[in-house]
């Protein structure tokens, strides 16, 4: 196949270039190829991509063809947190128009649905979200997309930055679930891209002190460095959990009104569960195993409840608003960068799969 | 030691009765023996408590000398179930007088501590609850107890009934919690005690449709009758928790909202987790289990979150609005009656403690 | 112009009966003419109307061409409170057939704003709204209407109960939104027939005691035979205001936690601020006067909130769960019936513009 | 009458100096005279007064021995705003110290109403509160107060500032109250004192932008000095309501989610009601007038709610965590100081009573 760089600047036919994509085809195989184009909607606009972010979950289908229940059985665009410009706008289209720069969110709700109606749309059981199977992501030149879902970039935010609304979106909304505000002392388990999400929310957010723990040092330092008031290294024993406990709990100097689990394991769930102050909450972001084997029951009869989060909902204005006011700065979480080849999108995946010191890695295209 | 029956009537010095309490002196050892009260505070009443039933924690103080973390480690009056005649009035006390009828919340919280300003006040940690160690339960001719924890019984409600407050109010908090309303669809694991308390309150709060399951066909029955509208007649196997799950949204014939776990096991928290809509709750109010092994993380991932209770707060005037207008009927649950003395505390606590078909042990002082 | 009646059977080149609907032409001019409905989408359904209740609203148009900002510039079929068959779906359509009975939920909303994302689509700025100017209503032999919007009737539940779903989803939405329960002792005043409404469904919400005041005694005569605990007569004076304030506490019994204001005048908005415990609620139903005069500053001075509401959203499937267990019989509120003939559109909207003992008057087309 | 400062330095019979306060006797006439203090309970602390502000309330006293419905109908020690250093401890008191310094939350409330059970004690009908008639205040050298309503300074937090927690406490209950977070854009309208710290209250909720109003320029130009984002010289003229709701909308640049009207005239208020979006938040603070002629009907139809307030409920830790933070700096607002003799309490109130310049005058004792 032929470089994907080379295509795009072939014109086919003299007419419109051929708008290319990045393909799922297999088990580590993704390939430039072209990508068709659905009608332009009333409603819709075209966005030429101009970032776009590699998401846990692109690693995932990449590596295995699946994420969680979700399976790739036919070929697929891959790519979800993405920011562009704005090309051509449907007929029925009022608030945006070609050469705004916008951000996008991923998913398409059904809005004829119970949850859509309650505002819950993000567990809209018919969503069609980019590069979740069986939908087409957004890792192409070009997508067609609601425009109610494109939301103009404020001048001083960046394409990039609007990429990163969507990992943000994330924390914003655990943030929201449990009610964190400028009274909520917040424990992060888990300093990765998602736990460093959650501190810069939790901070914009008004958490007044927040403490992190991780078993890598070199993560600590990076949630030391982006604002964490305390950070403890912890190990992955579980008979080091009730220590630890204790160490976060000093670490705070006060009861811990809401933990986030990162991370997803027994341990980081136990310190969760027994860490966090009576009447306080656990969200569960973190989703590394299925069945868990915690201390639930202690933890309840304390009135801890655990809140659990699926995406995000209505989260783009405020992340905007975020970036724009510099509440949050998330551009020293984009730590890779590549352009839109086949030799760059395969040197990208391989980098986020690899984790280490890769945070986020961002496609320019 | 005499008969404590006995020693009731005698009169110390032709003086007032002596006061005689059912004190825990040590593993399945009851024994009525005198009881000095504290002296009569300004905002506190003597009660002569009429009726007391007998819950799970009394049994498992009285098998065990501890339950949960609470140990007993000196002799103590058991008992917290209770409703009584006001005998004495403190001297600020104004909305109680002699002769009153009343139903009595058993725990005094400090009024000082961030929980109790906030109105959680269950979750004080300086709580002091009758029969819960180190704290004197109400198993006794006579109390002293604050005039604000003492409730006025309505013309139509009985002793017996008002102290059926204390099993009604777990049910009433937990719907609380929940947010049980008209909308609300309600599954409930576990026709025991609690769980039929929970039917009744969920029924009370509005919940259009209850469906009810249990290993044990005489409780379902007993269930049916106390107005579940389906029964569903599970197994102690993990591996037909699918199939149940299935059995249970197809019995509630639409999402389910909220679930009470009135069990605690692996199994039924598993059911719960995996049985409820997206976007609901479930309640975990049985405690079998201290570790759970469960699957968390996809119930987290459609936002299914999980509240914990703890007792209750300020339940007792919807408990006794319940019963004056009959929304609850709670007689039924009141299946062996005792007198109060040596034979037969001895005798109901080994009743309450074989189970069966026992569902509350009432004693009429 | 013939008689609408005979027209219906009518048809027009041997093809489809021609629809017809009711035309508000003028002020206290309506006349059924033919109307052409717009194209069948694909997750539209076309329905036959069978049953439609006259709305206050409906009124307010008739005889001025407006009702509040809204105001009739061109011919506008009339009418929104409606049930009906389904007679043909779109496409897209699942769980509609032909031949379903279904109440009708009259506004479309954007679904791409704000509002809509968060659930409140009620207030959105572009919803379109049956009998609302500029759209048209659904006073006709058949509209198109998103399935969405269509709610399947239970089978013990008629086309006319169907209908009335519309102003119970008033009284439905104000106690939701005032969050009445088994806790909460309601004050309703205005016996009309959107106070009889807020009456059956605050006693569907669990309300444990309602009280109602008008100046009218046939009224309140209704409202007893409907279930208010305790109903008290008032005058339009503002100087009995303060009495009556006693009068309906004394009625009460206890604190009263939420009082709807049915009316909406000064003096019932006066009785409302001033007789709502601390800390409870007053809800604004009625609009009778835009501009008042109140003690509103006292009120806020003990945390008594004042809640308003527009219409209404996400009601009907709690309003047919309603309507099927018997929790609400809205049977009795239908005073009258009427053919949908010009003589008796004429003579149905006379009707309900003279009031008196008219609550409803009902279509049966 | 001596000279009060004379007096404080004199000791009685060579034992422990004699307490002296402000008393208010008459009209404008305060005089500093001794007081003799309760006992001290077994959970009070005695706290040594070093700084104290006079509130608006405290000038209603002064000059018309009433406020609101609280009328001193006997000598009544003035003054609540305060701080102190803790100077003897009760037998139970545990987590405070001699030497401690302390701000003083002024309401004792009777913890055994359904308010306080429910935690909102602030409405409790039998609060006692400083200064408040029948209870004496605490500009005073010494008071005897609960332990449980004095919070420790931080280390950088001074006694002044302690101080101010009081009126601090007014914005963050309303900020409570209404929501106010990072996603509530907020229009305060009076920059006078409680309108400024109802600025710093938004801002430290993370108000993203925040818009407000007054008639005097010069207050816009401290509203601007302490963050404001907008200002907007309005005129007491209704007619000019409906262009400054203009104003205010432009000037915000997006919906109004929250109002806090810090004024309370029909005016204020119009514009309130008027310039918030559907769906948001109308908080009333300032309490001019007890009856207003305002359009509430077109707000409540567009669920505009209006929240009032009454003082606070557990707001101390919070103001201190955000002095401590420097998230609020409450030192621009203190413009006036005054020694605790008897010429400057008279020129102290009569500072106050001025208004003008004067924000917020202090007393150093």
């Amino acid at each position: 196949m032929a470089n994907g760089a080379e295509i795009m600047v072939q014109k086919k036919d003299g007419g419109e270039e051929e708008n290319m994509a990045a393909w799922l085809l297999g088990v580590q195989t993704l390939r430039i190829q072209p990508y068709q184009l659905p009608p332009l909607g009333p409603h819709d606009v075209k966005v030429s991509i101009k970032a776009l972010g590699i998401c846990g979950s692109d690693v995932h289908h990449f590596k295995t063809m699946r994420c969680a229940n979700f399976i790739v059985k036919k070929p697929m665009v891959i790519g979800h947190e993405c920011a562009g410009i704005i090309e051509a706008i449907g007929s029925e289209v009022k608030n945006l128009a070609p050469g705004d720069r916008v951000a996008l969110e991923p998913g398409i709700s059904c809005s004829r649905c119970n949850l859509c109606k309650n505002g819950r749309y993000n567990l809209c059981r018919e969503m069609r979200f980019f590069g979740s199977p069986p939908t087409n992501g957004s890792l192409a030149n070009k997508v067609v997309h609601p425009a109610s879902l494109c939301y103009k970039l404020p001048e001083n935010v960046s394409l990039e930055e609007g990429a990163m609304c969507e990992p943000l979106s994330v924390g914003v909304h655990a943030c929201r679930r449990a009610q964190v505000g400028p009274e909520t002392t917040v424990l992060i388990l888990g300093a990765g891209p998602i736990g460093l999400i959650t501190l810069l929310a939790a901070r914009a957010f008004g958490a007044p002190r927040v403490v992190m723990t991780d078993v890598d040092e070199s993560r600590l330092a990076i949630a030391k460095s982006l604002g964490a008031d305390e950070l403890i290294q912890v190990s992955t024993e579980m008979k080091d959990a009730s220590e630890e406990v204790v160490n976060v709990q000093t670490a705070m100097g006060s009861g811990i009104d809401v933990t986030f689990d990162c991370v997803g394991y027994n341990k980081t769930m136990t310190t969760a569960l027994n860490a966090t102050r009576s009447g306080g909450k656990v969200c569960l972001i973190g989703l590394a195993l299925s069945e868990m084997t915690i201390p639930l029951t202690p933890a309840a009869a304390r009135e801890v409840d655990v809140i659990g989060i699926f995406r995000y909902r209505n989260t783009w204005p405020l992340c905007l608003d975020f970036l724009k006011t510099g509440k949050i700065d998330v551009k020293p979480l984009i730590t890779h960068r590549f352009k839109f080849t086949q030799e760059d999108v395969d040197a990208a995946f391989e980098t986020s799969a690899r984790g280490g010191n890769a945070i986020k890695c961002m496609f320019n295209l």
